[in-house]
């Protein structure tokens, strides 16, 4: 009797820190290379796996999911432990579950939140530096969460898109770019169909400029609508950013 | 006109995980270490500075004080800004004063704070394991809170000393022993007078005993009355460690 294969489906939480990013890269060490790497011992064979979303240097990850398929027969609900003693203790498997065939940890996603935190004051933090953006400036969160509303609805993101990047479609829905403040920590909060590459990241560096007074809810407006990348503000550091939640039908 | 000669004292949080402790060490990388030269470059002069509390490898703080003398004129509101230019990330001067001449981080101390956080939860979190300890089975933590009573007075701590550790007096008074939870997040509180090299450590891994059901309230309180180090319970890891607040008159 062949070996039957299955689907898996696991929920990841990682600090990206230490890592070139979650894609599998030539010289350097990524999320992906590990976990194929830690699978394929646990399972007996190689694993290819596919990851619901890129992150790059820095960023973390509270529910990044991956899918692989496989022939091992460890039962599904030992996975998380199994895996977790051969994993780096910055990589942890939250969650294990048998899916249809036809899931794919990518092209089943309907949508995704990200969380970008801001750690606002005139000290920094130690124990945030490799997870929040320091600013040292006040900010207008008023008028920032303000400006973010612009963003809920279907837009051509071309101005926030990575400088250089080639998407074919530039066109996301965002339904919740919401942000909420604790202590000294200001988190943003955002939900959509999908992002482009750097898209959080520019967004936040352009609404940081409205909360620095430099540029009002018109000119965030404006620079939405030019579909133009050199209007918009810097890319935000990648360690504020966090991949929280990858949502499937 | 000789230069005037003055004290300062400076309030310091750091991340301690990538450090071989507070105090200067032969062959490893220290804190003290980095903060004597650094204000040395600053101020002109060798500084030999005096710590309130000395943190092994990996334990933190969020407000250790330090105290030097110094001839440099540098504006004692300008020292937090300008000395983090030249410190790494994780070490932050939060804040600097002038002090009498009399003043000594370590010998006008009156009493210390220090939080011990454990994180309790069948799944690892990966942001927390430099910062806390991870205990997957689930603690009774009223019996913990119950048993941490014990320690509030004055008594003799030798049974909680490091093993080996020499102390002239093992007798320290405890003002609070006190536990709060927040969701995974298991938090220890303990206030007094001061504490032995390792005491703090000593008296939380004791302590998870009781919350694991290996020795009820009337045996840690017979392991305090015993002073002996052999009956209680490991030293919990350094990581979950931090130096919250030094007092002084």
């Amino acid at each position: 009797m062949d070996k039957q294969e299955r689907n898996l489906k696991l929920t990841l939480a990682y600090d990206g820190t230490n890592y070139h990013g979650f894609q599998r890269q030539k010289n350097s060490i990524a999320i992906q290379q590990i976990l194929e790497d830690k699978l394929a011992k646990l399972f007996g064979h190689q694993i290819k796996i596919a990851g619901a979303g890129r992150t790059d240097t820095g960023v973390h990850a509270y529910g990044q999911v991956i899918s692989f398929f496989t022939t091992g027969s460890i039962p599904t609900e030992k996975i998380p432990l199994a895996i977790q003693t051969l994993l780096p203790t910055d990589i942890v498997v939250v969650s294990a579950e048998d899916v249809s065939l036809h899931f794919h940890a990518r092209k089943s996603a309907v949508s995704k939140t990200y969380i970008y935190r801001i750690y606002q004051d005139k000290v920094p933090n130690p124990f945030w530096r490799n997870y929040s953006w320091h600013i040292r400036r006040p900010l207008d969160v008023q008028a920032m969460n303000n400006a973010a509303q612009i963003l809920v609805g279907t837009h051509d993101f071309s101005a926030f898109k990575a400088v250089g990047g080639v998407t074919a479609n530039p066109v996301r829905t965002i339904f919740e770019a919401s942000s909420c403040i604790n202590g000294s920590m200001l988190e943003f909060k955002f939900w959509g169909t999908g992002f482009l590459y750097h898209m959080v990241r520019n967004l936040v560096g352009t609404l940081v400029n409205v909360g620095l007074g430099k540029i009002d809810k018109a000119a965030f407006a404006a620079i939405l609508n030019s579909h133009d990348r050199q209007k918009a503000g810097a890319t935000a550091p990648p360690q504020g950013l966090y991949l929280q939640k990858v949502y499937y039908e």
